[in-house]
């Protein structure tokens, strides 16, 4: 006991520590999103770089290393929480020290060059500004990719991937992404098809008061379970859940002439939000407390968007509070015509305003391209013509342009490879997780009607939340739904809703 | 020039990664205030302490020690600003040296039980609860003072004002508030006569709309030069002026009741915030680029709320805006009986209402005790009788209880011993300071009159603003005004205001 979990609680401190930093970071970003003036930004980037940095030598100093062997060496002294700590304390460290500081700090200063260029390009509409900033990320982010496969003994693709999705590997994601590119085409062509024997969709008139649009949005986060003790609902230009666990800052926008993008972003955003704040609060300040990686937050998000407040039940409780708000009333504000509305599905050239069936069809696109561009069988050149055909044979459509097309995502200018097959990892996972939970709570649509959702987040916190990072993805899938994730929970629910 | 400025260079490298970190953490208090939920508080203090931490660990280090001594050793190649610059480095390292860590983990911990005893104490007006945990600030602070006086060579008090006011000593202040006190109790008398003969004052009657107020609290602040594109204007239970200097954060609260305080108090931060946005830009992240200290601190919102707002000049300028804004009309709005509001001189308990006759009578009792407290010669147990009876023998009331007394303030409780005196330090400084614009100045008035502030602030930024911590208080008051700080024109100022 003495000496050798000595090792293990002078990580947990040390950790600590990095958690407090990473927690002001999180701040800052937040405040960089929804508060602060233009003029602040200089500064702002400065106080993160310093953070940044001092976050970097903490977990490069040489005692974390031989603190990590000794815990190790002694780690049949601990419990299966501290171990699964200390593995993920050794992953976090194996990111940090597998780069090294050149070639952090000039592919950093390559992403913030490319993000800028970015923005201006896609502006312009000119993707051939963006080639030369573009190539040098793609290459700089291959060194890394080069770095951490040999030190991890994984393939390339899959050393990136990691990052986002420890745990899964491009193998499994061909698996699940091959058996949905069997299905989608063919399904999406019958959804179509069924559509064109409804009547036009109508949609209800503004505008939409902001102040009304933000009260009930604070009102269903509020039903959902969301503690506003432990967060705050603001506006940025760019929804996201920021913050901590502790303080969730939840951020939206309004646009007066359409309230349901808005509330149905709200409520992304308090699915990712709710899996925050159920987080283990015994292991807050430790990588094991931690989130387990973006599929599981994505279907976390989803989970609520996408299977709970676009279903029939949940609209039965949500339609008279929002006809209440907005005074609304006429055929727009029929419950037919706004399921409609809601459950609409149309082939479109943005991956962030297509519905659920053809948003894996983007993300599979992305997920091809990324992993051709690392592997060198892409050039950056070759981006927009290989985009433009991906998108005509899966979509059917062709991007009149790049800003439609190659431009419209910010992954990859920033250096984000590995990150897009998340997406719809998470809505794979949320339509295995939804259907489980759906199956394990008596009563569940006649509480949904009723607006109550407390069964659902007892389920979801006992099932996935506290779980933390103490399993992996597909360990919380099994516990959680009695299968590692696969596309059938998806597929059937896709089939449910869009052709029965 | 080689090796030696090298050890300079190397020192700003560090300063500036100190300034990144204390402006983060300038950041996070503002939000704590501000923006922050009640939950996230406990995380909060965390992430401040390690940011405490790590600051204190770059400062500590030996290696900042050495360059120090290095670059002081080869000061003749630095120029001007680059010399007060490494003096100024060398005053945060003594500080942070001089005390070591144990005292001053022990003095953190003391003051934040001490606060919040103070916080129930104040609550129920029990001064004998909050005795042990104050006996423990005042001993600790003490050690501090010890401490810091054999590494300064200075008095005991003296190395305590050095943290707020660095270069000032109790022997000035003695002098300066002699002055004070021989002049303010017989004028006090002869003012309060004086207001006898005039009608009472009346008081304009609300609701006075929040939104209102804050519209034409920011409509003041750009018209007196406030930056909205570094900073903004946010609520707060205790009005403050926090953030950086590229991204000030002010706030205020609102009284629907009384628009008057909150306009008022919106104006005394707008004075700080000026300061702060008018540093110099090239020395932003460096020592030599901060406010001076706490007393010119104060002037500057001093001279903008006492000097300039409450005059008849600024009035002409602000009366017309105010009625229309709140639609006022009536005796009650006329500006002579609101120019009276303005000017309301009433001997009272409580300091922060206090106006700026009586103000500085509230100073100079805390200055005596604080010091007597320090010293030993007053024992914390008998702080409320002596409280009293100075309140008696000073403004000629009694508190009635130690609410309204001795538990008023924070300070104290918080170990900020040789903060109070600041504050009157300011008020003479704002007075002088004001004295010398206006001359230099053509057309004052009428500028004022007129709602044109630009050659004020011009002023200030020259004479004030721009010359950060590059000379002393002394040096920058002989610069701007051509005299060392003295009391004379605050004594003036108050004749001219009050019995003229």
């Amino acid at each position: 006991m003495p000496e050798l979990t000595t090792a293990y609680s002078n990580l947990e401190k040390r950790f600590a520590r990095l958690s407090a930093l990473s927690g002001a970071a999180a701040m800052l970003h937040w405040d960089s999103a929804a508060m602060m003036p233009a003029g602040g930004s200089e500064a702002r980037a400065e106080q993160l770089a310093v953070l940044s940095l001092l976050s970097h030598e903490i977990l490069n100093s040489s005692e974390i290393a031989d603190l990590l062997t000794e815990a190790e060496n002694a780690s049949s002294g601990l419990d299966d929480w501290q171990r699964a700590n200390l593995a993920e304390m050794r992953n976090r460290w194996r990111h940090a020290t597998a780069v090294g500081p050149d070639l952090v700090e000039a592919h950093s200063r390559a992403t913030s060059r490319s993000e800028m260029e970015w923005r201006e390009a896609r502006l312009n509409n000119d993707f051939a500004s963006l080639v030369p900033a573009l190539k040098e990320v793609v290459l700089l982010t291959g060194h890394i990719a080069d770095a951490k496969s040999s030190a991890f003994c994984v393939s390339r693709y899959d050393a990136l991937l990691d990052e986002y999705e420890p745990g899964i590997t491009s193998a499994t994601i061909d698996t699940l992404f091959d058996d949905l590119e069997n299905f989608l085409p063919e399904f999406l062509g019958a959804v179509l098809e069924n559509g064109k024997s409804k009547p036009p969709i109508r949609i209800p008139e503004g505008p939409f008061d902001e102040g009304i649009q933000k009260k009930l949005g604070q009102e269903f986060m509020t039903a959902l379970g969301f503690d506003f003790n432990h967060g705050r609902l603001d506006i940025s230009h760019h929804p996201f859940t920021g913050g901590i666990p502790d303080d969730v800052r939840l951020t939206t926008r309004y646009e007066t002439d359409d309230f349901t993008q808005s509330l149905m972003g709200t409520l992304h955003e308090t699915g990712h939000a709710l899996y925050e704040q159920g987080l283990p609060r015994e292991w807050r300040s430790q990588p094991v407390g931690a989130a387990r990686g973006m599929a599981l937050h994505e279907s976390q998000s989803l989970l609520i968007e996408m299977q709970l407040s676009r279903s029939e039940d949940f609209l039965a409780f949500a339609l008279p509070r929002i006809k209440e708000s907005f005074a609304g009333s006429g055929p727009a504000w029929e419950e037919d015509n706004i399921q409609r509305l809601y459950q609409k599905v149309e082939p479109g050239f943005i991956r962030v305003d297509a519905d659920e069936v053809t948003y894996p069809l983007h993300v599979i696109l992305r997920y091809r391209l990324e992993k051709a561009l690392l592997s060198g069988d892409l050039a950056v050149e070759d981006l927009p013509a290989a985009w433009n055909s991906g998108m005509r044979n899966t979509l059917g459509i062709t991007p009149p342009n790049d800003r439609l097309g190659c431009l419209q995502d910010i992954h990859w200018p920033s250096g984000a490879i590995g990150y897009f097959p998340t997406y719809t990892l998470g809505a794979m996972a949320a339509a295995q997780i939804y259907r489980a939970a759906v199956k394990d709570i008596p009563d569940f649509a006649s509480q949904i009607r009723a607006g109550k959702f407390s069964s659902l987040l007892e389920w979801l916190r006992r099932n996935i939340h506290s779980r933390g990072s103490s399993q992996s993805t597909n360990g919380i899938m099994k516990s959680a739904t009695g299968a590692p994730l696969t596309a059938d929970a998806f597929k059937a629910h896709l089939r449910d809703r869009y052709l029965s």
